[in-house]
C-alpha cells in the first residue's frame, strides 16, 4: 500500500537501551534516521531524537508528572495512525521493547492492519545497569543464572515469583520493585537470606545516576539514608558483592606497588 | 604509564550482540574503531573486525573445531600482554560480556595490573534472539518475568535452579542445553507441564538461523527431525505460543480483506 506521499506505512520498534544515547544499537541509529515519525516515551533520552531528519515528526507519548498519561490503547492506535500518515514511523521504547515494555501489544495491534512492523532489540536496563556497576548478572562458583521480575504485575499484587526466586541460586534483578521494597525484603528474610547482597540502581547510565550498596537487611534503610526512588532495578545475590571485592583489590593492588 | 608508542594500556570488553553486525551498540563500534588491537572469539561476526582500522591487530581467541583452543587464563593473559604492548585493546564477545561470558573474570584479572577497564554491554542473545522471532519474554497475562539459565555449569551438573524455574510463571531461556534436552524435558514433565511450548533458535539473527517450535512433550523429537544442533538457546513458556497466535491473526485478517 502506498500513502498520498509515496511512502509505505511501516512501523520499527526500536530499544533505546537503558539511557546513555551510545548504548543505541547501529541498526536502531538507522531507523532513526529514516523515520519519518517518531513516538518516543519518557524512559528515552530524548538526545537521540536529535538524530533524526529535522523533518521528522517527534511526538511523546509517555508519562510525565501533572500531564496526560497515554494510554497502552492510545498509543497503539496512534501508531497505526501515524504510520498511515507519514510512512515510516519508529517507535522509540526505553531499554528493549520486549522486557516489560508491552512491545508485544504494539506488535500484535499494528500487524492487525497489515502493516509491516520490524523489532530491533534493544540493551535492557535489567542486565546493562548491574554491568556498568561492573556486577556481572553470571559468575562461575557464584550464580548459574539471573532472574529478571518485575514487582509490578498487571493485578497490583507481587509476583509469586519472587519467592521462588529467593531460593534460587540465580542473581535476581527487580524492575518496579521501589514501591515495594519492604514485601520483597520480607520474603527473602523468611529463606534466611537477610545477609545476602542486594543493590540500587537508579538513573542508571545516566549523569544523575545513584548507586547503594547493602544486604537484604540493611537494604531499607540505606534506600532512605540515600533517598533513592524511581526509576530504579534492584539486584539481589552474591554477584552484587564481587563489587566490593573488586574495590578490597584495587586498594590492596595500589598498596603493593606503593611499598615496592 | 605510557608506552613507548606513546599509547595508554587500556581495556574496552565489548558484547558485540547475538551476529547480526548492526547489533553492535554505537559504544562498541567507537571502541573497535579506536582499537589498536582486537582479540575476538568464535560468538562474534568476523564482519565487525572490518570495522578497525587497517593497522589494527586482530587475534582469534575462540574455540575451533579441530584447532587450539584457548583457556579462560590464556586469554585472561592475551588481554594484558596485548595491552602492554599495543594500547588500546578491544576484547569482543559475542552477546553481552557479563551474561555466561565470563567477562568479570577477565576483568579483575586485567584490573589487578592496574589497567583500566572499560565495560560496554552487549545485546545478548537470551532476550534478542526471541524477540527476533516477535516472542516476547514478558507479556501481560502470560509471563511476569524471564529466567536466563545455563544448563551447563562449571561442575558439568545440570543447575538445580531449572526444577525452581519449572515451577515459575516467568519466561526460562535455557543456553548451552541442546546435549542436555532430554534431562530438562523430564523435569518440565515431572511438574505436570508437558503441554508447555518451546522453542529451539540455533544460529539466531544470522542467514543460518534455524528456529523449531514444540512443547515440552515434543520438542525431544522436533528437534531431531529438524537437525537442531548448537549453538542454540531453548525458550521455554506461554509466550512462545504468541507466534503461533500472530500467524493465525495474519490469516484471520488476510481472509477477511479477500472477503471484503
Amino acid at each position: 500500500m502506498k500513502l498520498l506521499n509515496n511512502k509505505t506505512p511501516r512501523v520499527s520498534l526500536v530499544g533505546a537501551g537503558p539511557g546513555d544515547p551510545e548504548l543505541l544499537t547501529i541498526k536502531g541509529l538507522k531507523a532513526i534516521k529514516s523515520a519519518d515519525v517518531i513516538l518516543y516515551d519518557a524512559l528515552c533520552n530524548e538526545m537521540l531524537l536529535e538524530e533524526a531528519p529535522t523533518q521528522t515528526v517527534k511526538i511523546f507519548v509517555g508519562k510525565r508528572a501533572g500531564k496526560h498519561s497515554f494510554k497502552q490503547s492510545e498509543i497503539n492506535l496512534l501508531l497505526v495512525q501515524n504510520a498511515f500518515r507519514y510512512g515510516h514511523a519508529v517507535r522509540l521504547k526505553g531499554g528493549d521493547p520486549f522486557v516489560f515494555g508491552r512491545g508485544y501489544e504494539e506488535l500484535e495491534y499494528i500487524e492487525a492492519f497489515d502493516i509491516p512492523v520490524e523489532l530491533i532489540p534493544g540493551i535492557s536496563s535489567s542486565i546493562s545497569l548491574p554491568a556498568l556497576q561492573k556486577v556481572p548478572l553470571t559468575h562461575r562458583g557464584l550464580s548459574e543464572g539471573f532472574w529478571v521480575v518485575t514487582a509490578s504485575t498487571a493485578s497490583g499484587r507481587l509476583s509469586n515469583d519472587i519467592a521462588l526466586a529467593a531460593q534460587s541460586s540465580s542473581t535476581v534483578v527487580i524492575l518496579m520493585g521501589m514501591r515495594k521494597l519492604k514485601a520483597i525484603v520480607e520474603i527473602y528474610q523468611s529463606f534466611g537470606q537477610g545477609d545476602l547482597s542486594v543493590m540500587i540502581v537508579q538513573n542508571g547510565s545516566l549523569p544523575t545516576e545513584k548507586v547503594a550498596i547493602g544486604t537484604i537487611d540493611t537494604i531499607e534503610s540505606i534506600k532512605k539514608e540515600n533517598q533513592l526512588s524511581t526509576p530504579a532495578i534492584i539486584v539481589i545475590g552474591e554477584v552484587v558483592a564481587l563489587r566490593h571485592r573488586a574495590a578490597l583489590n584495587k586498594q590492596f593492588y595500589a598498596a603493593l606497588s606503593e611499598s615496592k
